[in-house]
């Protein structure tokens, strides 16, 4: 096998977990939260800062408008006033090509397909839920109400959608801004994990 | 088998073409054009009439406006007044719902997903492709150069995704309006109809 898996998901489709089932299934390495510690290792950012910077949007619209103007590199001494978030994503960014190149595994988020657009080797998913089966899901996860979980939905899905849309090129959720989009509440943790890999191995076929 | 495949498409995707060879193997009726000599058949519109409304938005925006304060109903004498447009939608959506409940079967575009949002034994599924491999495959069917190609694509994408948006409450082309989108210029036709069969097991194991 020599396929790199990059999943993006919406907040309680249960992506991260199958995710980590196929990298399980495959022998792979599997990169979620991995990614920071792995970049903060790499790029001497700490990693408590990566945290707050996690796939969430610059702070301030004007200020992003402000920022624009620089262009992107992440080095301290040229781009001083770029901010943190910025050097963050770059940082990141090159650490996700780094890891692509040393052989397949499965990086979950942070625009990591985009990331990886030079790559041939590269398959990218996206998936997706029912509310309600979202909703049940993060209830019991974190052990909150409905009304807190979707709340929690709406809030995490709009951060990743505009994280995405301003770093990437392509639209957060639109099908063809991947190769497989899967409705993990119509086909259930096995079955989509099941239907990923079958498509890894169709891929690697052609 | 007991499930109905509809497919969504984009216009050079080979959807139609994926949909045939799925419902050969499965043994399954198909409908694409035929849906339209189906619906014919049934309600009374002359075929040519449908085969200028198919899939099209109807024509003034205005129009629609104006015919939006009208209820839906395509009995031509308590809805005389509704554009033709309306009454052949609503008189495919009947059609659409008889032939589902006639057994499994698959149904290309025409919004058979939003008309079968009622049935538990439904798979949507979305097939697009890239944008070389779309030019290069209407190039050839229909004997033209790049650009006219590129044209053709936008112009029927554009109408296919207005009729969608306008009739059902989804959006066309967004990964969650269906349960499974595949790319099929990476997985390939043969690679394509395979995952969307081993969906269907999958689901119908669950």
């Amino acid at each position: 096998m020599n396929t790199i898996i990059t999943i993006g998901r919406q907040f309680g489709s249960a992506g991260k977990e199958i995710g980590s089932k196929i990298a399980e299934e495959c022998g792979i390495p599997f990169y979620d939260k991995e990614l920071l510690s792995r970049t903060a290792k790499e790029s001497g950012f700490c990693e408590e800062m990566m945290e707050i910077h996690d796939e969430r949007p610059t702070s301030s619209f004007l200020y992003n408008l402000v920022m624009d103007t620089y262009s992107f590199g992440y080095n301290a001494s040229s781009f001083g006033d770029m901010p943190i978030s910025h050097k963050i994503f770059l940082a990141q960014f090159d650490t996700i090509k780094k890891i692509a190149s040393e052989g397949p595994c499965v990086i979950v988020g942070r625009c990591a397909d985009y990331a990886l657009s030079d790559f041939d080797n590269v398959l990218n998913i996206f998936i997706y839920g029912e509310e309600e089966a979202k909703i049940k899901r993060i209830s019991e996860k974190y052990n909150v109400d409905a009304k807190a979980a979707k709340d929690m939905i709406n809030k995490k899905d709009k951060q990743r959608q505009s994280y995405y849309n301003y770093y990437s090129s392509k639209k957060w959720g639109r099908a063809d801004s991947y190769d497989l989009c899967i409705n993990s509440s119509k086909l259930g943790i096995e079955g989509t994990k099941k239907l990923v890999i079958q498509a890894i191995e169709d891929f690697e076929n052609r």
